[in-house]
């Protein structure tokens, strides 16, 4: 006896109920991991995780998920467009996943705890060799990866897709060219001619517990609930989310610098907003959270930099950080914290570096990325491929790998092609600004201190959609317009000369 | 065809992992919530909550596990001692869990998760109306829970059982009675005549930063290895242990009382001792972890208490004291600060209630619980109640909620007939120091610094056997004699006389 329409969907409702339980379960311990469990507990974690993943593998691709998936494929004019989208979603899911043999599945997401462990450590001691194997099976994997998903892909392709639908080499070669084109010789006039300001922070001790304080008011600054958003504290900041009642962020406080963790929180919070603001009515389906990854560091380099590195907050930000740190602020002015947050000059941590010379960061490793998928580049030979970049284009010898090629937490995650979105990101949010301009005074907005103009704009074209279309369709429903990065080179362009008298 | 024995424990061995995989989710997902988890996301968490424990009744109580429980039990010689207990305890699991009908399992799990977010709020705000709902909830699945279990036991009789197999109210009513007539004259007696110390704390302030750098002071002094144990905070302390490798416990500071979270660090951290000092052989199966919790109760107490509050441990306290908190701690001697940690006097907080007095609480909650359980007390009563056996038992009257009924978690985490363990454990605590002191000068050990003796002594008798055996086996291997209350009363009575020059 065939099944009604309802019938369908309630089971539908059932499936993924349960895989957001799991998905659930395994973002908290993924959390739990990262900021406060007992280093021996990972192999325990790992064991737990080795059954959860095969069960989340039969979950996506079962027999009774291919034939409900189906079944309301034959029918999707009678479902309302959300369940629709769900459905051609999961059906993707299916399809993909089923590609890829469930042993190594499993076997992937054992490898990839230990490797985190391994990673953490390895980073703290500068130890390129412990976590060398590692890289090596990540790398051999994602290749494998690849040739399961889009055979008639090169491997990298295949991977950009996997973190931004639709993107490819030839697309990030055409971008980075504009970027390169454009940024190189900023960069170059302001190394030669620029005048770089003096270090109000130097030799001045920022206590992590008045930092934290820091954290709290710039949470609330740029407008997150609590309710629903933690933060915690681990080497490598980031954001979690499992639904829009449960975000974490988190940051690494440095005593002798506070703008690393402020501008790490405010980046981070910006994805915890998208989280947050993601429609009622996705809550509890698929499609609740950030659509992609491009997207979700567009909102995240919006706040950071467009944001959190403009005058008006600026101006917001001191009288706080002159309550929290009054020896050390004593006789900073305005002008001193803005040009401290706005210093463009070559470093060595992508996470740290500044507006201008970030984007080199992230297109090294996407070099680097492509020549370990086409296999021109050993990942034995990684660490000094990697040096040689940070020579070339942002002219610094790498002293140690934890501050080069083991900086980053996204290998040892299994991410391989994340990076460019983040460069990507950035020309999204530049060009959105750009849009969003049309219709409010945004430097207003944020002097004003209350930011609601601007998350009630992104709020409707962006975050309240979670993943109900394309990325690329929710960006030029946002932005009324194709991508065009010159927006990006034009704002970087315009910022940096005013601050440099170019 | 029929399956080897091989084969069988095989299978045993799978669902046993499947088993500890939802375990140690669950136990994470808990840490998580009492510690980090943003306010608002307990209602995504119930959510998976009820999808786990579904799969968890099904793997407890499903056909398959039945079968294979039963083809294990007709070739029990075969079977290696652990693995014979572990098919006798799910056998035991398999058969009572059956008789809790699913919904009522699973719907308890969701409203516990809800019950343990409004409790949070509800002491905080002081707030009983507010939790009311939700304990006549947990009262009423109690006592179902005691007829779906044990139909021909007294509700209470059946869930005493569930925390300590074997105990009874007969049981506890006469070893209350015992504690009853000892020590209520002690306490009268000093209360009458004792000289109390100045209070070396008061107007005093001990921040939190110094005092997380003593919890790990204290942990390190016990012997914890941090390896396999972390630390969190909490409204209530508490410890959570998934496996000899993951371990977490928690405290709360206060400002104003530098012995609160001290004395809380070394109870709950007797607690992970046992936790981490499971047999090796043991790991992965059911039978890792302490057997019950008047055991378990009993290494707490016993860290606590014997332990911490010993002259010797006090001796070694005393120069990290100072370290942390120099200002506040001049002028301080060892015998002020020991005579601190061991005041008796009635107070209206069973946590920080001392040594002696402690078990008056424990006594005033299993008889609530009793009332409760039998009918005689209904739920809207029980603030009223007690504030009387407060004032009856105590003296004291209780300022509101936050101080009296609502201070326990327990309730709210739907465990009733736990109380009693403490006590018992206590005593427990007792008679094993009497043994353990007749190969050891117990305290010169502890005077030492080193406690290495100590805890080989209780690995070897306790902490390595993990359920291997029933509770009262273990006790009775350990101590080498049936349990005596006289044990306990006989230390306390020596101690305190010595202290109030009695």
């Amino acid at each position: 006896m065939e099944r009604t329409t309802e019938e369908l969907t309630g089971l539908l409702r059932s499936l993924v109920a349960k895989m957001k339980a799991y998905q659930h379960a395994q973002t908290v311990m993924y959390f739990d991991a990262a900021t406060v469990a007992p280093p021996g507990s990972a192999e325990d974690r790992g064991k737990t995780l080795a059954v959860f993943s095969e069960v989340t593998y039969g979950l996506q691709t079962g027999e009774e998920t291919g034939k409900l998936l189906s079944a309301l494929r034959e029918r999707t004019e009678e479902l309302d467009p959300v369940t629709r989208r769900e459905v051609s979603e999961l059906w993707r899911d299916y399809e993909r996943t089923k590609k890829i043999p469930m042993e190594e599945y499993v076997a992937y997401q054992v490898l990839l705890n230990e490797a985190d462990a391994v990673w953490h450590k390895a980073k703290t001691e500068s130890d390129w060799p412990a976590f060398e194997p590692y890289m090596e099976k990540i790398v051999a994997f994602n290749r494998k990866l690849a040739g399961w998903l889009a055979p008639e892909k090169k491997p990298y392709d295949a991977l950009l897709d996997e973190y931004e639908r639709g993107l490819t080499m030839e697309k990030c070669d055409a971008f980075f060219a504009v970027l390169r084109e454009r940024l190189v010789p900023l960069i170059r006039q302001i190394a030669e001619k620029g005048k770089q300001p003096e270090d109000i922070f130097a030799g001045k001790d920022f206590p992590v517990e008045q930092q934290r304080k820091l954290s709290d008011w710039l949470m609330a600054a740029i407008g997150i609930d609590r309710e629903y958003c933690a933060i915690g504290e681990t080497e490598h900041p980031f954001t979690d989310g499992s639904s829009k009642h449960d975000v974490r962020i988190t940051t690494h406080y440095y005593v002798n610098d506070p703008l690393s963790s402020l501008f790490s929180v405010v980046h981070e919070g910006g994805h915890a907003l998208y989280e947050l603001h993601v429609a009622d009515g996705l809550q509890d389906t698929v499609l609740a959270g950030g659509v992609s990854m491009g997207i979700h560091e567009s909102q995240s380099r919006f706040f950071e930099n467009i944001i959190g590195r403009s005058r008006g907050f600026i101006r917001n930000l001191l009288p706080e950080l002159r309550e929290l740190f009054p020896a050390q602020m004593a006789g900073v002015t305005e002008e001193d914290l803005y040009r401290a947050a706005n210093v463009a000059r070559p470093s060595l941590i992508r996470t740290e570096a500044d507006e201008l010379t970030y984007s080199l960061h992230v297109m090294l490793r996407y070099e680097l990325e492509k020549q370990l998928m086409d296999g021109s580049l050993a990942v034995a030979d990684l660490p000094a491929a990697w040096n040689a970049k940070v020579k070339e284009y942002l002219g610094l010898d790498v002293p140690d790998d934890r501050s080069g090629v083991l900086q980053d937490s996204h290998w040892s995650g299994g991410a391989i092609g994340y990076f460019p979105s983040y460069a990507l990101g950035s020309a999204y949010g530049a060009q959105l600004l750009a849009k969003m301009k049309e219709s409010m005074d945004v430097d207003a907005v944020v002097a004003s201190g209350d930011l609601t103009p601007v998350l009630d704009w992104l709020t409707e074209r962006i975050w309240s959609k979670g993943s109900l279309y394309d990325p690329q369709v929710i960006f030029e429903q946002a932005a009324e317009a194709p991508f065009d990065p010159t927006y990006y080179t034009d704002y970087l362009i315009g910022k940096y000369s005013a601050l440099y008298s170019l």
